[in-house]
């Protein structure tokens, strides 16, 4: 391979994507600083219209769509009062990562839990062999009495992470709780019979410790200063390899045979970036769908045989409780005319 | 409909999305100014990688990979030297729409057209009745003899909007160069040729000028205005109806016609969005799928009588330049360990 001094080396290329990685996290903590207020806003705006969320949930994008079956929706129809999402590193003046982000559902009571509230955070970590992305503690949802949307799922969930928890191992297999989780996510094989689901999800490969994360981010840091001041000698470059030799060993544990859920990050931020910051224009749209035919959930998963599982006409549930979705239209007709937003 | 007090209107939420979207641009903006110079180092860097941009088109998204036929990538990989994406309204200092893209290629002299660069510009514009969105001028491709991939589209939008032009009227539709291209854009029916079409695309609906689009942010300044101060009288309102129904009338006209692109907008926007900011992550992509065995483009376009037009191997075509398409490792194998970066 020839080596000629006007090739680039990866190196390089690492070093310009580390600056455009900064220039993100900056630009998101800026973008949230001038949008809170804007939210805030929002938020109070929209607890006067009756079925706001619902309605928005009931357009989410595909992302989010594909994971709400029609029990969820019938939930989300009748009880869902609020959402709210937040980047919880930068709230009170926080200057930690842009990028964890925490989701929060506010419920009427109802027939199917105990909860009036739901919140599950994601915490943006970075393991020790590079990896990055989100992980979050499962969030333990107080099912009524045969109510279990996901058939055990985040019970199993909690309980091991819970006793894991207890004996200081994160990655431990030999417990009770991870048979019998492993089993249930088995029976499921991939496919959810709930939203909620989401609640129980742990990482896209397995827990990462705050402790570890910040290790690891202080190693990466060191790393790109050494890419910076490219200053790289046989003994870095001896280090860095060794680095990598540890990683191996360490990439091989993989927690997916008890993750209870397979898209968890992928909807988080779905919430975050798609659904939370177009809220208006999905709540919109729902109100211009209203003239057309009602649509029908469409309900493609497998399980069928749950008491009564139907196709649920949300809109016929949500308009159960009267007409007053539609906003005071008053002199607002002209205001929102063929308001054809493009996608960010 | 009751009119309680309550209850939100309209403008209370299009006053809250205009606030988002004038946090939306101010970011835009920021985020120029914080990644030009990177931009520019990256630039400079990947001009020493042989093949980069090719590889780069190579792994575009599907947005942008549906556009792109056999004989498109042919052309990417013996020709494309440089791709490169402006804010060009917010170039030297420029304060104007951070909406608005500019699109460039680079070419080595080649077999199928005489231009060594072809540059594309869209403008965010808004139109009187409230749509907005991109609008490009056609840009001329000068095809050698018997090349023209497109089957004669981008030269007819040329002359179209050339001879509207001169004419002074953008909505005419008597001439014949009207007549000429609705024929063949009857003829092809929403499957094109070629990606080069994209760069006869003039607009989703129909070309709004600058002076248009500049009266047009005006009044919708003055109406934001009064959505703010909420100092809504009667007369307010009759204005605002009138102008709902000047809007009516001008909505008519549609250009859909002689459009010879069907996605021109959003193309832009993914070029914009996805393929530049994330080059180098593609770039990377296309390394480690080397690996694995070389993907044929998959050609399921209608046309397949062309003179020997067959399935491309792109990585075929690219290796045949010699193997320097790999940058040197060194120690930069470790530098980029399974970074798994999640897409924004």
């Amino acid at each position: 391979m020839e080596d000629s001094p006007a090739v680039v080396s990866y190196e390089d290329l690492a070093s310009i994507e580390d600056e455009f990685e900064e220039v993100d996290a900056e630009i998101m903590r800026k973008q949230y600083a001038l949008s809170t207020q804007i939210y805030a806003k929002r938020s109070q705006a929209v607890r006067k219209i009756l079925n706001f969320w619902p309605l928005v949930v009931e357009q989410a994008p595909p992302e989010i769509d594909q994971w709400i079956q029609p029990h969820d929706s019938r939930i989300f129809a009748e009880s869902l009062l609020n959402v709210e999402v937040r980047r919880p590193e930068l709230d009170d003046g926080g200057a930690g990562n842009p990028r964890s982000i925490s989701v929060k559902f506010e419920f009427k009571p109802n027939d199917d839990f105990e909860d009036t509230e739901l919140e599950k955070t994601f915490s943006y970590r970075r393991a020790r062999d590079g990896w990055t992305g989100l992980v979050s503690e499962p969030v333990k949802v107080h099912w009524k009495k045969g109510k279990d949307l996901t058939e055990g799922l985040t019970d199993g969930a909690v309980a091991l992470f819970e006793a894991r928890t207890k004996i200081g191992d994160m990655t431990a297999t030999g417990l009770p709780e991870y048979t019998a989780l492993k089993k249930k996510v088995d029976k499921w094989n991939g496919s959810n019979t709930s939203f909620f689901t989401w609640f129980g999800w742990v990482s896209q490969r397995r827990w990462v410790s705050a402790e570890e994360s910040e290790k690891a981010v202080e190693e990466y840091k060191q790393g790109k200063e050494r890419r910076k001041t490219r200053s790289e000698t046989k003994e870095v470059e001896a280090e860095i390899a060794e680095a990598a030799e540890d990683d191996e060993e360490e990439d091989e544990f993989d927690d997916e045979a008890v993750e209870v859920h397979q898209m968890g990050e992928e909807l988080a931020i779905s919430f975050a970036e798609e659904l939370w910051p177009s809220a208006i224009k999905f709540f919109t749209q729902a109100q211009e769908d209203e003239i057309s035919e009602p649509d029908f959930e469409d309900d493609d998963d497998e399980e069928d045989d749950r008491d009564g599982d139907e196709p649920v006409d949300f809109r016929a549930l949500v308009q159960d409780k009267g007409d007053k979705v539609r906003p005071r239209e008053s002199t607002g007709g002209a205001a929102l005319p063929n308001k054809k937003q493009k996608k960010k």
